[in-house]
């Protein structure tokens, strides 16, 4: 009861992410389909353009979550569902998220030629903003489905750097679908596969990652307040809010390090204020991400940082930290049934797997959160992402599409 | 042979400083008039009327430096300037800068008001730009002027966020003037007095600092290169560079703590790539600034430094690091006749006095690499300046009128 019976194409399934990586294509290879952007919508169109032409039924709920239905033959049944986003980072590459979405299409493209039935539906979902790239935060289209986030604030939610909305642009783009997005929670499974967006399986020769848990994950916004100064001011009497954002910056950085490889922590952005030539730094605010293994481990290492900012304050008379935990997700496994069926079929098939966390955040998280979920993982080379130089090769990207199909049908009940 | 003779006001010259302030006057207080904007030409023309009203002889040069000229008995001597700017940075306050220009102003007004005459003329001098808030580097006129940079570089220096560029403001303001900047190289003698912009007279109860040498100043553009990846990749293998800057800020800190007083160091702007919320950051540039005592010692620093940049680099795989020297002036001596001259009006009058360096630079550094030059500090509140809130009392501005005037006076020979 597997894609062995089905014509998988991994050329067509390649020729289809050449062709959406040519929606918003970059001169330097990558893509910039940032959601509910023109290009996005586009993507979007050609992706329900693929789906009708294979007889999928098209529903867009009222986050413009895309779910195309391809019914099974046993009506007690609820969907399988496979999802990933089209949207990118400003400079993404060609498979962060397109991948996911595009082997999904593939399997049902060759349920279609093959005249095959499943006992249930399978749902192929392109969930919108999975970035948070144009809209913050990252995920809250399946966060608001799962029932784990209020919709209307999403629907609120501004631009990072502009005056529209995202309701607004759902409007513009017409993607204000009149679907009910916690009708997605009547799903029966749910898989994801994506790139993995890291070195591990490369290095490791591995096709294929199968993920047991998702990492706990907070972002910090830390503010740092000192006292504005002339640089010619002396050493003796300064609180110098740059100094003091060094001192937090290398703390996080240690505390990971020394974690035994259970956390990790990163400030990836910084802006300081008056931020001039001729003046001590007088304020800084800092974007600080973290992941740890376990949930107790997160609120252990964010409670660890809270004091390594009181102890740096203490040190720096005038000096101040104000921390606030901004956006994050707990800690979640995926289910062990489903992520087995992706293992056995991986075993089967004689591609090599291997077991993993993730520490980057995916839409199977919030679903996971909810449902029961599973999210695969296929190599990228020397784990580059969120960068127009992201590549795979078409090895991996068939591997992954056998076991996802393998897997999918098994679920959803391949009829001979 | 002191200003005792002459009608000098304090209110008068407070005024003045309001006067001025209006120009470009801020809401909280302060004063917006960067160099060669409207409200900087706006104070310029102010200046020339009341220059004009006591029957100063007004000279503008190439980089619309002014130079009002009260000529004296003796057709052989050269002039005796003071000397000092009226630009601001784009939140300053109302004294740094008119208080120089504006307490040579009344010594003139006071000697026109009481007919009376010097054996030297007497040259009263607002220099361009000297914050460099607007056209980097800051003091470049009076570096020009003598001789110690070349014209045609700073006429093309280009605003620093705009298509302005310097001589096309000048030209636009009409301060294009006609007179050779080199021709400044022929006074006797120059005196510019300033607030401190440091805390140092308030704190020691002194309304006057004799100034006797400028530390040696460097400005070190540091760049600072790592690996993009995504902020849920592993601890290990990571090239953080802004972790690798936050070490470096660190470390020009500790070198400048531990100098026993010697050197100053600040990193005052920061500027990381991608500074993305999901990146580890690939780069980061940043601006530090240096002073030294000594120029030997200023060396030493910069060699230092550079060594922390190779060990940080060292100790993180795939880390770089670039320093460039991008601007600064030597360590420079103030003429010990004019200063002691000022420091001994201060006695007579009765007005405690501190001899102190500076590590800010004033166009009194560039005149002093060149001519006799004296530097005169008045204290300021808290040490506040390049602030709206920069503050004086009636009483320092007094003392240091006095002083300055009866120095000035003496220089110039005062005819009873």
């Amino acid at each position: 009861m597997t894609a062995t019976n089905i014509p998988l194409s991994a050329a067509r399934l390649w020729d289809s992410l050449m062709a959406m990586a040519r929606i918003g294509g970059l001169p330097g290879g990558g893509c910039n389909r940032q959601a509910l952007t023109d290009e996005d919508a586009e993507g979007r169109r050609q992706l329900i353009a693929w789906g009708e032409a294979i007889g999928l039924e098209v529903s867009i709920d009222r986050l413009g979550t895309i779910a195309l239905l391809r019914p099974g033959r046993d009506p007690s049944r609820r969907p399988v569902a496979i999802g990933s986003h089209l949207d990118t980072v400003p400079t993404g590459g060609k498979f962060d998220g397109p991948y996911g979405v595009l082997a999904g299409l593939e399997i049902l493209r060759a349920l279609h030629e093959a005249g095959a039935e499943t006992e249930a539906p399978i749902l192929l979902i392109n969930w919108t903003n999975e970035e948070g790239a144009r809209f913050f935060p990252p995920m809250a289209a399946s966060e608001v489905a799962m029932g784990l986030r209020a919709e209307a604030a999403l629907l609120a939610t501004p631009e990072r750097a502009g005056p529209a909305t995202f309701g607004g642009e759902l409007a513009r783009t017409g993607f204000a679908g009149p679907a009910d997005p916690a009708a997605l929670q009547g799903i029966d499974a749910y898989f994801e596969t994506h790139i993995e967006q890291g070195p591990v399986l490369e290095a490791m020769g591995a096709p294929i990652g199968i993920v047991t848990h998702a990492l706990a994950a907070q972002t910090l916004e830390v503010a740092v307040t000192g006292r504005d100064g002339h640089t010619g001011a002396p050493m003796e009497g300064r609180a110098d809010a740059l100094a003091a954002a060094a001192a937090f910056i290398l703390a996080a950085e240690r505390l990971a390090r020394e974690s035994g490889g259970e956390a990790i922590a990163s400030v990836t952005r910084i802006a300081i204020t008056p931020d001039a030539r001729g003046n001590i730094p007088s304020g800084a605010r800092l974007v600080c991400s973290l992941r740890h293994r376990s949930q107790p481990g997160l609120e252990a290492l964010i409670a660890a940082l809270r004091g390594e900012a009181a102890a740096i304050a203490a040190a720096r008379p005038g000096i101040g930290f104000a921390l606030e935990e901004q956006w994050g997700y707990p800690q979640t496994d995926f289910d062990p049934a489903l992520y087995g069926r992706l293992e056995a079929a991986a075993q089967r098939r004689g591609i090599a797997s291997h077991r993993m966390p993730t520490a980057i955040g995916h839409d199977a998280i919030q679903v996971a959160r909810a449902r029961p979920a599973a999210l695969m993982f296929i190599p990228c080379h020397g784990g580059l992402s969120h960068n127009e130089a992201e590549s795979i090769t078409p090895a991996w990207a068939e591997a992954g599409l056998l076991v996802l199909a393998d897997a999918v049908l098994e679920t959803a009940g391949l009829i001979r």
